[in-house]
């Protein structure tokens, strides 16, 4: 969702940074969807935890790469292999392909990275709020390579070898389209299916907080990675950005206001101890200072993030 | 040294944590020394970073896996490649074998692995005193492959593939045998060289402070570690581990206090600026009340560390 939105909006701006844009590759386990943009797209179905793929991608040495290939948590919890090959070793192929290729180029290739990692590289016992010196301790395989994958991409940038960016995404909440199976999908489906006048399912207590940033906003955050002066990350390469710690309740509150009740009371309490039990163990507030003094922007209520959705999504209201 | 020490205090002993120890398989780059026990000991010369040797390690399933293989830093830094594969592939291709083999045997092999870590997963700037929730940043190759391993360490633990616990070592001080080339071996030689009557290089300045264990100490540490209950690390494998914050100038006291002024008077002042570089960006104070509170002892004045090795390697005292 993220990589498409990403496409569309390069494609719209033409330009990354003030430069025009020559030409984009899109490349993702299934052939992606073709875009329309005023520069060549190719687009490609690769596997990145096959090895052979990764020199081939960067051998048009592309100025800037960004890497949000993952196998989600869930997935990467059941298949411990899937996950260590796609989440690990496709990055670090990545990493080694642009090593080899800068060797070729006698050092002049260096392209900026943005890659996506997660909050999942954070795990409970969690202060109040989690600052970016909050150490790694993932409870998730996911974390675990995530986790890694930061520390590649710190250790790949400091080495000269690229210019990495990690970015921490908050959980993207209104996600457009249908209902997913994600422990997390409930955050986005009690305003998405509401909206759409449909019954949505609510699993957990209404003083359940989360962190929250629309998908406008993630991709202002990858854009903005790409574009960024990175002197001032230093060796600390990935950063927890910006989002809104909202309460469900909040949320709903957001809802009402602007959608009405009708809206409102299409949401059903349906507790589930399972999904419970998940989200308790997850982080509910960070601070993200380092993001925003670097200049990531982010909404700061829940509100904005329900209207970006309308807006960017076209929702008619029906109240 | 610290492996052939391990080995000689396990030869002595005849046991770990209560249970007679039937056999032991040292392993290294070179062939081991012979070490006399009461059980047969393997000695054979293997490179960890070929893929092949980790199942072929752990086929005779032990109950106790040390892992102190390592490229050091500063080789880890010149030589990329053989960092990577030796401090990162090769404890990977273990912890794989490990986990192949304890399907091979229907789920009942799950050894306990002890890995030795770094101090180096830190990296400036510092607090005043580095708690075990400060965060890995690490600014040296070697450093992020020990954060690396101490991620996996901690995954394979959580999924119940092995037992693991990494230790954070502090430096091992007063290191025996001849002066090498490591920037912190004055920390060692300053105290290990006028004890034999030479002179001693100081290239820094008095009020340098570090963080010191005895060998003593670090055999102990491995051996607890071995041996403890780790229900009480949860899913925080990692332990930074007590030792001596001491400065040069403490450090010449002890030598004062117990080998007198003949042997202060033989080392020499020769300030190096690119050894003071390096030491500058070490950290200098650690608080490992989490590793105490798990049974960890070490020193706690410089002056037991120098007379560990005063009795350990047999020290004639001249004054």
């Amino acid at each position: 969702m993220i990589g498409r939105k990403l496409i569309e909006r390069l494609a719209r701006d033409g330009a990354l940074g003030g430069a025009t844009i020559d030409s984009l590759h899109a490349v993702d386990i299934v052939t992606p969807e073709a875009v329309a943009a005023p520069f060549p797209i190719g687009r490609e179905a690769f596997d990145i935890a096959a090895g052979y793929v990764a020199s081939r991608l960067v051998a048009a040495r592309p100025d800037a790469i960004f890497l949000l290939a993952s196998v989600v948590s869930g997935e990467a919890e059941a298949d411990f292999d899937k996950g260590y090959a796609i989440n690990l070793d496709g990055s670090r192929f990545l990493f080694e392909a642009i090593r080899h290729e800068q060797a070729l180029s006698g050092g002049a290739y260096k392209p900026r990275v943005v890659f996506t990692s997660s909050i999942a590289v954070f795990g409970a016992p969690f202060p109040e709020s989690i600052g970016d010196e909050f150490f790694s301790t993932p409870l998730t395989s996911y974390g675990t390579q995530k986790a890694i994958v930061e520390l590649l991409l710190a250790d790949y940038s400091r080495r000269g070898f690229l210019d990495g960016v990690g970015l921490r995404l908050p959980t993207i909440t209104v996600r457009p389209g249908a209902p997913n199976k994600a422990a997390s999908g409930f955050f986005s489906g009690i305003m998405r299916e509401p909206l759409a006048g449909k019954e949505a399912r609510l699993p957990v207590a209404d003083n359940v907080r989360h962190w929250h940033a629309s998908p406008r906003s993630a991709i202002g955050f990858l854009l903005h990675a790409a574009t960024m002066d990175t002197g001032g990350l230093g060796a600390r390469r990935s950063l927890t950005l910006p989002g809104v710690a909202a309460t469900v309740a909040e949320q709903i509150e957001a809802l009402r206001d602007i959608a009405g009740e009708r809206a409102v009371s299409l949401i059903r309490r349906e507790p589930d101890p399972t999904v419970e039990r998940i989200v308790a163990g997850w982080p509910r507030n960070f601070d993200a200072s380092r993001a925003l003094a670097l200049g990531f922007r982010a909404e700061t209520r829940f509100a904005d993030i329900l209207n970006a959705y309308i807006e960017d999504e076209h929702v008619r209201l029906h109240d």
